[in-house]
C-alpha cells in the first residue's frame, strides 16, 4: 500500500486523519491549520481589537502553551497588539514548581514578558496549606479544585490588572467548552450555561474580559499541535485532580464523537444558536462590592472570600 | 438496629428509601405517593378535560402498565373520562406476541377496551418483514430502531383515531424525558429539544395530543410501582434493541444521580424554564400533506413513506 499522501499539499506524507473533515495532513499543512482556524475563531468573535494587550493564561500545560506559540506567531503581523504570559503559582508541592520553570522558558524563547500571581501573597496560603487547614478545620465537602477553581479566576483577573492587560486570553478547547455546556445542563445552571461563551460580555470594569481563541480546536489536535511543534510543556497531572463529573461527560462525549464524528462541533453550535435564548431567560446579574476585598460581586462576600473564611 | 419505620404512616415497615428527598416508605405509602405525583402532573400541566377519552399506549411493559393502573383508578372518579389501550403490532417474532396476551390480560382485569393496529396491517409488512428486506436491499446504515420508532409514532395516532380518542397518554418516564434532552444535544437538534414536553402543542387536527403523566415519576419507581402492586409485565427486551447512544447516556446520568440524588429532577426542571425560548428559537413547522399516505407531514413524504420505499 503507498503511504498516504497529504490532501493539501499533496506531497508530503501524511500523518494525521482528521475525522470530522475527512482530511489527511502532513505536520506542515496540520499546524498551519489550526493556526489559520485559530486566526478565524478571533475574526469571526471579534476577539482582538488591534491594539490590545492581551494577558495569556498559561499554566504550563499542552493547550495553553500551544496558545502562547500561536499567539506569537500571530503577534509578528499585528505591531500594536501586546502580550503578556500569566501564570497563577497555586502553591502545589511537586507540581507547580515543574509547570513555573516550563512556562517561564518558553516565555523567554519567545520573547514574551512571564507574570506570576502566586495564591500565598494574593491570599495569604498557598493551596496545599488550604487544603491542610480545611481539612483539619473539618471541611470535607468541597475538593482541592472547588477552592482552586474560584480562586485561580479570581487570581488571573488580578494578574490581568497587575500588567494592566485589556483582554484576558485562556486556552479552553472545543472539548472544554462542550463538556462544560454539558455539565451544566446536568447541574441545571442556565445562567452558566448562558455564560460560557468564546469572549464573555462585559460584566464590570474590574472584570477583564476573556476570550478563548481554541474554542473551535479540538483537544486532541491542540496537544497534537504541541508535539509537532517540540514545544516542551508539562505532563504530569495536578495530584489534586479529581472532577469526577467532568471525566463522566469526556467519556461519554468522547465516545459520541467516536461513533459520530463531528458530535463536539454540533454541540458548540448548538449552545451558539440557543445562546440568544438562554441569556433572555438567565437573570442579569447585578453586582455588589465584596464586603472583605472589595471587588465587584454578586453576593455580599464574594465567593473566594466566602472559601478563605473556611481556611481561616 | 430496629427496622426503619415508614416517614408517611409512621407503623408500617420501611421497604424503599428515596435518596432525592430523604423519604423511607412502606409499599402503601409509596404506591400512594407516585398515584398521588401522577395526579399532580396531570393538574400542573393541565393534562385531561373532565371528558377526555384517553387512548393509553401500552406496550406490555412496566412503566405502561403501571400507567394504566393507574390512570383506571384515576378514571373512578372521573366519571365522563373515557380510556381505551392502544398496542402496537410490530411483528416481532418470539417478543411480541407474549406482550400483545399481556397487555390484554391487563386490560380484562382491569375492564379497559383493548385495540392493536399492527404493522402488518397498516403498512403490509411486519417489522420483522422490513428488516430482512431492507437488509437484503443492501440498506445497513439504519437500525431496526430507526424504523420502529417512526412507524410506532404513526401507528399509534392511527390507533388513537381508530377509537376516536381525543388524547394519547404514553408512559415516558423522567428518565425517558431527561435521555431525550441529552441526546438531542448531542445531536444539536434544538427543535425537537423544543418540542420534548408533558402535554404535545396541537399541531395538527390529524395529530393526536400526546400527554406524558409520568414526567416526574423516575424510571425506578415506575418499576417498583409495578412490583409492588404485582402487576403481571413483559419482562424480556426487544431483540432489536440497540440504542447504543441512549445507552451511554443512560449510564452517565444513574452515575450522576448516585453521587447527586436529584439530577434528573434538576435536568426535567431546566428545560422547563428553558422551553419558552427553546420555542422562540426553533423554527415553527408547516405541514404540508404526505404525497403517498395523504398524512400531516413537514416534507413532501412523510418520514414513514421514506422508510417504507427502502423496504419495496
Amino acid at each position: 500500500m503507498d503511504t498516504p499522501v497529504c490532501c493539501i499539499c499533496k506531497t508530503r506524507e501524511a500523518f494525521f486523519f482528521r475525522q470530522y473533515s475527512g482530511e489527511r495532513l502532513c505536520k506542515k499543512c496540520f499546524t498551519e491549520s489550526i493556526e489559520a482556524k485559530v486566526r478565524s475563531t478571533i475574526t469571526r468573535y471579534h476577539m482582538l481589537n488591534f491594539n490590545d494587550h492581551l494577558a495569556i493564561a498559561v499554566s504550563g500545560g499542552k493547550d495553553s502553551l500551544s496558545l502562547l506559540y500561536i499567539l506569537a506567531k500571530l503577534k509578528r503581523s499585528r505591531p500594536k497588539t501586546h502580550l503578556t504570559a500569566v501564570t497563577v503559582d497555586e502553591g502545589i508541592k511537586g507540581y507547580r514548581n515543574e509547570a513555573l520553570e516550563i512556562a517561564s522558558s518558553n516565555c523567554k524563547k519567545l520573547e514574551i514578558p512571564h507574570h506570576i500571581v502566586s495564591f500565598k501573597e494574593l491570599y495569604g496560603f498557598t493551596l496545599d496549606e488550604m487544603i491542610f487547614k480545611a481539612r483539619k478545620g473539618g471541611q470535607t465537602e468541597l475538593t482541592a479544585c472547588a477552592y482552586c477553581g474560584v480562586l485561580r479566576r479570581k487570581a488571573i483577573n488580578h494578574g490581568a490588572r497587575d500588567v494592566k492587560a485589556t483582554k484576558i486570553a485562556t486556552a479552553h478547547t472545543l472539548d472544554d467548552e462542550v463538556q462544560t455546556v454539558l455539565m451544566n445542563i446536568l447541574r441545571g445552571d442556565i445562567a452558566r450555561l448562558a455564560k460560557e461563551k468564546p469572549v464573555t460580555s462585559e460584566v464590570h470594569p474590574l472584570f477583564v474580559q476573556k476570550i478563548k481563541p481554541f474554542c473551535e480546536i479540538p483537544e486532541k489536535e491542540s496537544a497534537l499541535y504541541a508535539y509537532v511543534k517540540k514545544i516542551d510543556f508539562q505532563d504530569t497531572p495536578c495530584p489534586y485532580a479529581s472532577g469526577a463529573l467532568r471525566n463522566d461527560v469526556r467519556g461519554m462525549i468522547n465516545r459520541m464523537e467516536e461513533k459520530h464524528a463531528g458530535t463536539k462541533f454540533t454541540v458548540f453550535k448548538a449552545l451558539e444558536r440557543l445562546r440568544p435564548a438562554l441569556e433572555e431567560t438567565a437573570k442579569k446579574e447585578d453586582f455588589k462590592v465584596c464586603a472583605e476585598c472589595g471587588e465587584p460581586s454578586a453576593l455580599d462576600l464574594c465567593k473566594a472570600c466566602e472559601l478563605l473564611r473556611h481556611v481561616r
